[in-house]
């Protein structure tokens, strides 16, 4: 039986922990989730699609899987929310665009089948910005409900601050994780380009697009990236990658303090005062050196830019061609990534693989992981923004993995995030730096 | 010692032979290619860069090399020559452009330094069209001399042919490989993308160059395959291959008459009368069935221009910017390339995705290879064109290995080329079926 009113706020491992070993069923645990849903949500708006009854029949379908003895998935029981962009067989999927108004796929994505074959309880689907570009849905932060939760990922993020859900999955083809993490204070991973499938996710960039996760701590990132990792033949971006065991490797032991370096970036001006003093006091803190990017570094984000407008022009332009009810934003986006010449696109493609380059320089250093700002501060005062990318851009395009820890509050009480980036393909290196930096500012 | 005047026109295979038996020495096998050079090339026109006593001094350290009884690699003292777009540490590399006049990149490509290391003599640098595009140099077909050799691998096709050398490499974007080999007379072969890496070639379209080889055997293409093909490093589109003893299993008995589909393409109109008359003549003693393209790929024609333009305009539009002296042509192409959007390039490289599919079907269904025409005819008369190269078109855009058998003689004295298509990655197979066919002809 679950522990009353709190059972909500469990994590994955500990509920799944207690799920195996019968001291809580799939069904209550779900219950709990739906009932603080019930109790926020009309306000949060988190939840684009949700069906308590088919969630509900899914965990009893668990719990009678569990009776009879079979074997269980690492997230047995576990409910995971899914933005509103990746298909589901059981959901409508619609992009947060009225365009897709009803739209059922019919089929999950990759991610979500890896889910389901994990154990997971599919609860429902979270609201996404229109098409996972700017124009706001309906959600509010949970941490102070005037503020935006950020985006695009903007129902994941806040479904998981709101302890409605212990996981959720998002995409980021620009700052779309790491940001609503940062402004909702969860812990979100954007992994390694071509760590996870996209296969059945709406494509807007496929140079850009990674699919990520958020959850209350680090050891629920590695928990669902164990599961959702790995080479898909639907996606032929995703690779295979040697270490998959996330949860064990991002627990073992560290000899030594991280090596971590201070990176500002170009972008860094347009921070807060406020955010830059905390995020240099931790690093302080951390004893990281400061590293700059070399200087042409500064033209990545005209050419993420160019980039991501080109190509979703090419794969979303059809939304705006058919005269659909779209935002002007968007509209915009599509008029100007229609005009971006292909020697204009390849030649940023060529100097993205250039950045990445002297990305990877800096890890063959000896640097364990990057520490920098998630955004520029805490989450902007009202719903109309989601808030500015420009402190992943540059990250999402060399396609390194990086994780938001909510470590700072601000004087607004609103959450500033910490952003680690790790060297290309040592995702399970930046859990294991991420855990020892979250240890060694509790321990100080 | 050699027998005599005809030492030049030994394969490659029968001279690594009797090098490493020591019946004939690197020496005298190169003297004799050289003094066939130098007795015809006056008027061919085949070679860019030709230095006599470097390759003289090659050859002997090649003879040095195994009488000391080193192991002795599979082109142990054969001379190779090479397209003028492939970079190699001692002769120029001027890729048919006088903006490059006396460049010399002072570093081998990487199928020059395989070459080197399996032994092969780098005899000199072969004629290309200007930048391997259209504008012709001054090579002439060996079968008449008052005819194009075909382009853009002139050179090297016509050395092949005019018995100078038994080996040597050129280079595919549309037809460069297939197109000089059928109107040379000799084999060709534009193996799978992805087989040979491209590094230190001039790249004219990541998309869609490939490396080819010119010989006057199977045996000796296979030969000089095994030596060039493996992924590399420093070209991130080569791939891993299973197959890669080409010469043994090129050589295995088949226990079958091999499956071909007669593949007229949507260009079948453009070609002669005479050439289709005698390839679909040789395509029904080879029991071969009509297999028709699904009516899409009619646009495969336009989507290869559109990479092949946005792609070179991005690579060498700097030529062009310069104002240096470029073709009419050239200048064209750059201009139209400069204009082609984004969205439409990548609609091009995903429609490109969808023909290879088609093609992977056609193989699905038992075919060992497709056979179709290398070209519309015999090479046109005259020296200020080389040729249209759209037999090639298709084949080079889906990636699949192409060989050009030189099996028929028009009326004009001058070859027809048949050509043979794989399935992509079974190159090995595509060999193996075309010594079937060869067989086969011969015998009938």
């Amino acid at each position: 039986m679950p522990r009353g009113a709190q059972t909500f706020a469990l994590t994955a491992c500990e509920a799944s922990a207690r799920i195996a070993d019968g001291t809580l069923s799939a069904e209550a645990y779900t219950a709990a989730c739906l009932e603080r849903i019930e109790a926020l949500d009309r306000e949060l708006g988190a939840f684009a699609h949700l069906d308590p009854d088919h969630a509900l029949a899914q965990a009893r379908a668990r719990d009678e899987w569990r009776r009879q003895g079979r074997p269980l998935g690492p997230l047995h029981g576990v409910p995971v929310a899914i933005k509103d962009i990746f298909d589901t067989a059981d959901y409508p999927t619609e992009c947060g665009s009225p365009i897709l108004a009803g739209r059922r796929p019919g089929t999950d994505a990759t991610v979500v089948r890896k889910l389901r074959e994990a154990g997971a309880v599919i609860i429902g689907k979270t609201v996404t910005t229109e098409f996972a570009y700017y124009h706001p849905g309906k959600t509010r932060n949970p941490r102070n409900r005037d503020h935006t939760p950020g985006g695009s990922s903007s129902g994941s993020a806040a479904a998981v601050a709101a302890q409605m859900v212990p996981l959720a999955i998002g995409s980021q083809t620009n700052g779309s994780v790491i940001r609503p993490a940062a402004f909702c204070g969860v812990f979100g991973i954007k992994p390694s380009r071509g760590l996870i499938s996209r296969a059945g996710a709406l494509p807007l960039s496929r140079t850009l697009d990674h699919v990520g996760a958020f959850a209350r701590s680090l050891e629920d990132l590695a928990l669902i990236l164990d599961v959702v990792v790995g080479s898909d033949p639907a996606d032929p971006d995703s690779e295979p990658f040697a270490a998959r065991d996330f949860r064990r490797s991002a627990g073992e032991p560290r000899s030594a303090a991280p090596r971590l370096a201070l990176v500002r970036t170009p972008v860094w001006d347009k921070a807060d005062p406020e955010a830059r003093a905390a995020l240099e006091a931790v690093a302080e803190r951390l004893h990281a050196r400061e590293v700059d990017l070399p200087d042409s570094c500064r033209a990545a984000w005209d050419a993420h830019r160019a980039i991501m407008a080109a190509e979703m022009a090419f794969n979303l332009g059809k939304f705006v061609e058919r005269g659909g009810e779209v935002s002007q934003r968007f509209r915009d986006l599509i008029a100007e990534g229609s005009k971006v010449t292909a020697a204009h696109y390849l030649a940023a493609v060529r100097d993205a693989q250039r950045h990445a380059e002297a990305v990877g320089r800096i890890f063959d250093d000896g640097i364990d992981a990057i520490i920098t700002l998630s955004a520029p501060g805490t989450a902007p005062l009202g719903l109309g923004t989601t808030g500015d990318p420009s402190f992943c851009t540059f990250w999402t395009l060399v396609g390194v993995p990086s994780i938001n820890l909510p470590l700072i509050d601000g004087a607004n009480g609103l959450p500033i995030g910490v952003q680690l980036c790790g060297a290309l393909r040592h995702d399970a290196r930046l859990m294991r730096t991420a855990r020892a930096v979250v240890a060694q500012l509790a321990g100080a």
